[in-house]
């Protein structure tokens, strides 16, 4: 997923309410991607964790704990830095999977120097958040973590296998979403709430949220694909079409279909045989199916879960800039 | 690594005395590959975990707790579990990151299905290992087994950036050696001997012979890669030097080449400019300075060095069959 955009959003604010924490992780961060015997290791890692991602993960976690009502200690922000170094690994595979040559505006590892430094650097990443973890001592937070990284792997496997496949139903879709996006954010909030010592009714709140905003961003993120501007989403309209995904607005399009619709959609999906006009004629079918606005009800509707869950925790200046934020994902769909 | 050739030897062995036991493990290993939602997970682990490896690391484990005097429960079988995800993640990235067709005598993952898939299922395995890891609820544990990750990933690397550089020195050839071979043997002993409740001599003795095993496999590994007959060693004579591997002989004759002899080097290893009778010359070179005697010397003291190390266990036939194991591995250079 991606957090573009210019306008200044809840996610600035907390970026100023936790700056002082935030550039404590940045610190463990860069001390801890060092290596003191492969120096590609840092340089690859720096040029992906210093090209300016929005350390979303990361400020999850520590809103989940201030929120809590746990000061910020060394402890939590040593998840903080783990779960951006899980992101980050993933990344750097996601690209070697995807064969995708810009990242955050600027060209990725593997083509800046290959596939295996990517692969390999990840590993190592993820090797040192294990390592991290290991130090605060908190096994159900070393649990949170492996079954988030599980989750993540299992999503991007079931991707590559549904890819192309018109029988992905909504339920396949959710789990690929889960693996993609949701499974780092609610690893993120309920890792946040455990290391903080909350009760089980708010960590419970706290991935429920984690959860629904990750599903909230992603089913946005596919419906700009098909209608955004090229501005506003930073790829342009239709590469998912190009690449024949299945994201929501095609599934319930193909759910829809007559005979020759999915004639229309087997040639273009499966078959990858795809024309000029094609995109025109996907989007055209979309909407006679009404298939964009049920997505975006759907994006809607897993907003307002993640804001709900919400009010089972206590009254914070951080709580609404969550609130906010979980609006903020779909307001790019009006 | 690989340990092949037919003869029945001190592996072998221990693949008798711990009949039981792994097959516990493999039972659990069987388990823990399955995944609800994407059947390409445990197809392409099935293909190498099941190719007839010899579950070498695994036996380690038990091994070691079993010279420390525990009974084999649960929890010891899915560490000795854990090992093998561990090795098989990296393995499905090593052949991808060496770009090999062949492994274990059947075509490499990455040539079946494709590299994202190796990618993503290695992914999944390395995250399925912490997992079962975190069930026995061992934090020690699981910091060998981090810090044993990040080695292999970071020896890996390290390889990567020291391949055609001739200014490759021992130390950095041995950093490799340990990511490559040795830091899961000695993580597998070490960790078994934790499990165990070993008490710290014992498990510093593991944790020495499971790295001078390591590396004394790996140097004779690389030896008979320049020496030994393709039947014996399962890849053709010279492959490293194909491939302008700094390996352990190249470096010796390298540290004492005069100036002509420097400018075959830079020109076979660094240009990567090789013809006809290159390989013989090199051979030659590496003759002359005396270079595979002092590289075989190197292996016998750290086979030598494994051994000792177990004379501070308790007596035991598995620890007959460790020493034995120790001189089996470079036995192939006589």
């Amino acid at each position: 997923m991606k957090m573009d955009g210019a306008k200044r959003g809840p996610q600035d604010r907390l970026a100023d309410f936790l700056a002082g924490d935030m550039a404590a992780v940045n610190r463990i961060i860069r001390e801890k991607m060092a290596s003191e015997h492969a120096p590609r290791i840092p340089e690859v890692t720096a040029h992906l964790i210093e090209a300016g991602g929005k350390r979303l993960r990361p400020m999850l976690v520590l809103a989940a704990a201030h929120i809590c009502g746990a000061p910020a200690n060394e402890d939590h922000r040593k998840l903080a830095a783990t779960v951006e170094f899980i992101h980050t690994a993933t990344l750097l595979h996601d690209d070697v999977v995807d064969e995708s040559r810009q990242r955050r505006g600027r060209p990725t590892a593997n083509l800046l120097w290959d596939n295996k430094s990517s692969v390999l650097v990840g590993d190592y990443l993820f090797a040192r958040a294990f390592q991290l973890m290991v130090e605060p001592g908190s096994l159900r937070v070393l649990d949170i973590l492996a079954n988030a990284s599980a989750t993540i792997a299992e999503g991007e496997v079931l991707q590559l296998t549904a890819a192309r496949d018109l029988a992905t139903t909504e339920a396949t879709y959710l789990k690929v979403v889960r693996g993609k996006t949701a499974a780092l954010f609610s690893a993120a909030t309920e890792s946040g709430a455990v290391i903080a010592g909350a009760g089980p009714e708010e960590v419970r709140a706290l991935f429920t949220y984690g959860d629904a905003l990750g599903i909230a961003f992603q089913i946005a993120d596919d419906l700009l694909d098909y209608g955004g501007t090229s501005s506003a989403i930073g790829k342009n309209t239709g590469d998912d079409f190009r690449e024949r995904k299945l994201t929501l607005p095609v599934i319930r399009a193909v759910a829809k279909a007559d005979a020759p619709e999915r004639a229309f959609w087997s040639r273009v999906i499966e078959k990858g045989d795809q024309h000029e006009g094609d995109l025109e004629q996907a989007l055209a079918l979309m909407a006679r199916h009404g298939a964009m606005e049920a997505a975006q009800n759907d994006a809607f509707a897993w907003a307002a879960t993640a804001r709900e869950a919400l009010a089972a925790l206590p009254d914070h200046p951080l709580r609404e800039m969550l609130a906010d934020l979980a609006d903020y994902v779909v307001s790019r769909l009006n």
